[in-house]
């Protein structure tokens, strides 16, 4: 069986991947007259009362809405709402399974972003915290930072925020192996998409100087009239020290580093590798086809290649992030995310591969390890206090 | 303990009374590769290609949104979203222990009706029905009947439709109790919200011809100009044949049935009952406090009294329709609501009373014996195959 009859088949066997369990007994009627009427009435008086214990009394403090408008799913493109679900529905059971955090798929049909925002305001009551999930960029930075600004509640966007941190724990390791340092290295990055734009503020936030940011209109440069918008404006501000311009050959020459999220595959030729640095780490990140394979990347020279697909090694894997960040997140009612925290979750995960293991090949830890979201989980929380 | 504090402790200890459950394996590699990407991609791209089978390959197909905006929680009138959380997580809980129906508590920070109709619409595309809850009237009225013709998944108001089921199937073996006939009796409802609405409206349905409905300016007749909304306009035409006008006096002078939704506690007076027909019914259904106490009715005469408490014999209780109900409309993939599945789920939870059984202090059966939902499940599944 193929991997798309296998993954039919499994979904129509089970019908979804997630469903709604009941934590409490229902068993006689004094069972329901405590979690229902009259007893809960009770409740709902203390919490009118004091509106902070919602986090005590309802499920609210371990309840997330995985959001999307369908616009930008996986490497489908714009497949809507609908077709979103079994996605969204993943998510949903990995957040549970990896990070004990209840999640709710929310598909809407609406790609509106005033909508988008408002109609995720409006059901925040019932959630502690909001994952924005494969809505297209530059819309999404505009819906997170608004709804930053608006909720209190955590607004993480796993495709942004998630793929920085773990971008940023796999380049951590790859640097060791190839002992170079983090400030003196030159990384270009394909994409300025909301991946792109999150790598380059995070490495920029713990001390890389040296970024190239290239999207499909060549190299992010201050003055640059074509294809910008606000996000790209900031990333002009903060990497291109020497304001070039070019196309993505002129961005690599010399580079220490490419990280490849440009959602184009094949876009890196063994040329362009060859024309690094020595020792060249190549993150090729788009999936499901990244922008070189890891054999050529390593014929071309490359000396650290990871991608997003479980057929290679080194597979830089969301999952290694999401689930731990929000338990971490949740169990401390921390009512934003800040950098200090995805550094931190960077940092605990790429310190999860051992000293003794850490090789060209294993620059970060396999994401079925469930005890990675508890390690996550901790230095979040960790920073949350730190932080206050 | 007394209730209150019993029922604060039990949502303290368990913080909440739902979670998400997970029920595809995500134990290996592999089982991520199919439930997650790069497999669920191929789920996406047959949804895409053919939108019904959402309901094939994702939880849709058995999950609801329970939505409310918290404008008239129970008995504690305009409280919000967050404080009506607990009640909506309850009605939850029901839906799965009762029906096997996954559901979803969505508390809405706005309580404007355009909104609200943008929200559950633009929501929509996760669930396969949705169930208005704790809502004001006339507002929620509006809200349904814009959400059923402009949704195509089932759209079931419990306070309304639900309260209407209940109050039907106790009227129907009530009436077998004093050997009265439903299209002969005379039927006085107190009360003009949903439920009074909807129980009046079931009621001419099956045949009732001699319906007065009175709310707070009095009886309801055709050219009364107080108090006035569509829905009362529309009661106007199907009730008070002689268009009568008075207060509950009047109304209730000579009447078989009194049926109070009123939300007034002791609105009903033993004068009232002396002056209704020969074995007066009284549904006192106002919670938690009924239009009389069942000892007062039956001193004044009253020969079936039935309350919304389970501390009276004769519970009208809203659990004996709503997880079977939607149990049947998911399971047959009804797109709307009908009079004739209401019909049909009032008959059958009548009939689940034994004839053996049936007696003044036993005309509806216990609402935690989980028969009672397969029994209306099956027959909503059957007036729906009935209508094609």
């Amino acid at each position: 069986m193929s991997l798309k009859d296998d993954a039919l088949a499994l979904h129509r066997r089970f019908r979804g991947k997630i469903a709604t369990a009941v934590k409490v007994p229902l068993r006689n009627q004094r069972d329901l007259v405590l979690a229902y009427t009259p007893g809960v009435a009770e409740v709902s008086r203390e919490i009118a009362r004091n509106p902070e214990s919602v986090f005590d009394y309802t499920s609210k403090w371990n309840t997330i809405a995985v959001v999307t408008d369908g616009s930008r799913v996986l490497g489908l493109g714009n497949i809507g709402a609908a077709a979103a679900l079994p996605v969204m529905e993943g998510k949903a059971a990995l957040f549970k399974a990896f990070g004990d955090v209840d999640a709710v798929p929310l598909c809407l049909s609406t790609q509106d972003a005033e909508e988008i925002i408002a109609i995720v305001k409006a059901v925040s009551p019932s959630f502690g915290g909001i994952n924005l999930e494969d809505i297209e960029t530059p819309k999404v930075l505009e819906i997170k930072e608004r709804l930053i600004n608006e909720l209190d509640i955590p607004v993480f966007h796993d495709d942004g925020d998630g793929t920085a941190v773990v971008a940023l724990a796999g380049l951590l390791n790859a640097l060791k192996v190839v002992d170079k340092r983090l400030d003196e290295v030159s990384i270009t990055i394909a994409g300025a998409g909301s991946a792109g734009y999150e790598i380059a503020r995070i490495l920029h936030r713990v001390g890389a100087r040296k970024i190239l940011v290239v999207d499909s209109r060549g190299i992010i440069h201050r003055g640059r009239k074509e294809g910008m918008n606000r996000f790209k404006e900031a990333l002009a501000q903060i990497t291109n020290p020497d304001n070039i311009a070019g196309g993505l050959g002129e961005a690599l020459r010399g580079a220490d580093v490419f990280i490849g999220v440009s959602g184009v595959p094949n876009l890196l030729s063994a040329e362009m590798i060859k024309s690094m640095a020595e020792d060249p780490i190549v993150f090729a990140l788009t999936n499901p086809d990244p922008e070189i394979l890891p054999d050529a990347a390593r014929k071309a020279g490359a000396r650290v290649v990871a991608t997003g697909s479980s057929q290679f090694p080194n597979q830089a894997n969301n999952l290694l992030v999401f689930p731990g960040f929000f338990r971490g997140l949740l169990d401390s009612r921390a009512k934003k995310v800040t950098d200090e925290m995805k550094v931190a979750a960077a940092g605990a995960i790429a310190g999860l591969v051992k000293k003794g293991e850490l090789d060209v090949d294993h620059i970060l830890p396999r994401a079925v390890d469930k005890k990675i979201a508890r390690r996550v989980a901790a230095v979040v929380r960790a920073s949350v206090k730190k932080q206050g």
